[in-house]
């Protein structure tokens, strides 16, 4: 596996932690995955944009209360320097959500610092539009 | 000015110059304020994300044929890096959306890498959650 495709994977793997911890309703690991300092963001479902630390996990300390079965749906991998990005779609339940989750490289960990997530008002195909597969 | 402080005044300014090509139906600068590689996404009201340059420049060309009065409110940028993005809300007549808008750092340009936009399901305070200020 080459420098690039383990950072990817590593990037993968950051993203997969954040779904196993919003779906299991895991505060701890939900405010250890993200970044510890204040340059954060969260935009919910039909909500403004909440910026900082606080306001990102009060936001999640309310939704993980009651955590929905969420589930991540072909996530494609995006790096840029030292930051990443993952777009996927998430299933919670018959409806669907697109997502984008950004992270920062903190030596070999990504901390996520930005989530936004949002309605798609169609179920998507099983390959949906732009996710057949990695990107080059 | 800083240099940090310079940094940032230029992605505001290309994150300004993203809503003027929006608004203003303008599909040469927005394809120009765009990076010029594949690694490209946009998740648009509703929809899936679109992934890579051909995908993302096809769904503006679409979009940009009858522009909607966007106007950008209460950006605040955040570097990583990089990577830059730009949190704002979008107001369309009486409606809002949020948006991200992340940015790669060419030089001394930003050139966008990702646009995602969702409606927010409320008109928010003239100082929106988390639109106080900058961020530190």
């Amino acid at each position: 596996m080459s420098d690039e495709d383990e950072i990817r994977a590593e990037l993968l793997g950051a993203n997969e932690r954040f779904y196993a911890a919003f779906a299991g309703g895991d505060l701890r690991s939900m405010s250890a995955l993200w970044a510890a300092h204040d340059r954060l963001a969260c935009t919910h479902p039909g909500r403004p944009p909440s910026i900082g630390r606080a306001r990102v996990l009060s936001g999640w300390f309310d939704i993980l209360q009651n955590p929905p079965p969420v589930r991540c749906i072909a996530p494609v991998p995006m790096i840029i320097g030292a930051a990443g990005m993952v777009l996927c779609l998430e299933q919670v339940g018959q409806y669907h959500l697109a997502a984008t989750n950004v992270f920062e490289r903190e030596g070999r960990h990504w901390r996520m610092v930005h989530h936004h997530a949002g309605p798609v008002e169609f179920a998507p195909d099983p390959a949906p539009e732009g996710h057949s597969g990695q990107v080059h």
